[in-house]
């Protein structure tokens, strides 16, 4: 792991730009974190637009990971920004685009052939950067996954063991097969769907929820459309983390443990007919 | 609104059993609430199984409102507790309970029978709640209504102006005319499933969900039968009730404001193929 810049940003969380091999990434580190106090870390995933585009909103997510108390890294995803370019990725792309654009139906196998080898070639490179950045003495502690390509994050939840929890975002395209592994997750699962996503089947989205072998999992659907996520909705990712993540509960957390399960969790019963 | 008795909880919440004419009924303050500072309402709905026995639940939902700033109140509904007994509403719910025990298909016509009575007499008798309890100087605002039988938070949700977010439980026997009422409500919604309702048509809980007329309306599913609502879920219903009943938000909401948008809404871009 190279760093080739660093920075501070003003609320305190150190930004690192590194290279792992041919992949440069970043890693953000709230100042709190030492050898001493080590912090958990949630992997930001992103989709395939390269890293300086997305820059802003993942700055934005790391930021506020640094303030629940958590590292955050991410990765160039291949054939992506400053990487190399993949040609056949950028056919199964042009290939997809053209036919939605067209108003055509997308076969199983156009979504096989862009998702099946981004997935075989990311996943490995994501648990590169795990080996490397958990290797760090201010980093330590359980993992979490969060968002970008929906099949990158099903195949990570199954392999990697480190990771104890995920966030999802629902709505991106998923081959047939990736249902199958699906069924082998096992870690909590947070899941993000924008009811009226126009890029969306809903349907196959609320399939692939009902498909996750994880016995805790949660859906959380909005209204809006593919980029209407509202802010509530983050907040709760966030407090997923925070709860799954963090060893010792706050003050609101030891509230919530001592109220809600009788204020909610009885507040149903099997008597209730009505 | 004549009060039968009085008292205060050691979290410095003030309980009131209340009549309103033969409706019986708890009204929730918190010790902050005043003349100078009213406080919101949240009426909490209930099962159809009488104010005693779900007074454990009521109360502890009343406190965690009250921590949050709210008062709280709630009313027995008719047929239930010690309110006359209404022997045809107990015929519809034996008629429905020996179906589903001898694992007969339950008709519309039994579910219509069950609930249309229940929410053409209850509904009124919530407003007349509010309109008495409004009447408080201590208490003022916007109302919320949260849980209880599905189908008179819809209809309240329609017809009392002065409820502007309602939490509601899908699971419970929804007739299906309320499917169009449920089209007319515009008011914000957050709606929890339980994933695995053994008592719950799942596919007609998402059919209601995509019914409802509210432009900002939310659903979340959580793993688990009828009784097994995660103490998160209520975590997230009583953070939904603070965004819309407050008038201020407080520093964590403030920096949600700056931070999620950023870091989640625009998370997903159009140009997202994966």
């Amino acid at each position: 792991m190279h760093f080739t810049s660093e920075k501070r940003l003003d609320d305190g969380v150190l930004e690192r730009e590194f290279t792992l091999g041919e992949v440069p990434g970043i890693l953000w580190v709230p100042e709190a974190a030492s050898a001493s106090a080590p912090v958990p870390l949630i992997l930001l995933g992103h989709p395939t637009l390269g890293l300086r585009t997305m820059y802003p909103r993942l700055v934005a997510r790391a930021r506020h990971s640094a303030a629940e108390g958590f590292a955050a890294a991410t990765i160039e995803l291949p054939g992506s920004g400053d990487r190399p370019s993949w040609p056949a990725l950028d056919r199964a792309r042009a290939d997809l685009r053209r036919a939605m654009q067209a108003g055509e139906p997308v076969s199983d196998e156009m979504v096989d052939a862009l998702i099946l080898p981004l997935v075989d070639k990311a996943v490995p490179e994501w648990q590169d950067t795990l080996d490397a950045v958990m290797s760090r003495p201010e980093i330590g502690g359980p993992v979490g996954y969060s968002g970008g390509v929906m099949s990158i994050g099903i195949r990570l939840a199954v392999v990697e063991p480190r990771i104890v929890a995920a966030v999802l975002f629902a709505g991106s395209l998923v081959p047939r097969v990736m249902f199958e592994e699906a069924r082998q997750v096992t870690v909590p699962l947070h899941v993000l769907l924008q009811w009226d996503d126009e890029g969306n089947d809903r349907q196959a989205a609320l399939d692939l929820f009902d498909a996750f072998g994880s016995k805790e999992k949660s859906l959380h659907a909005n209204m809006g459309g593919h980029t209407g996520v509202p802010q509530s909705a983050g907040d709760a990712a966030a407090h997923f983390f925070t709860r799954h993540l963090k060893r010792e509960a706050g003050p609101l957390d030891r509230q919530q443990t001592e109220l809600m399960p009788a204020a909610y969790r009885s507040s149903r019963t099997g008597a209730d007919l009505t």
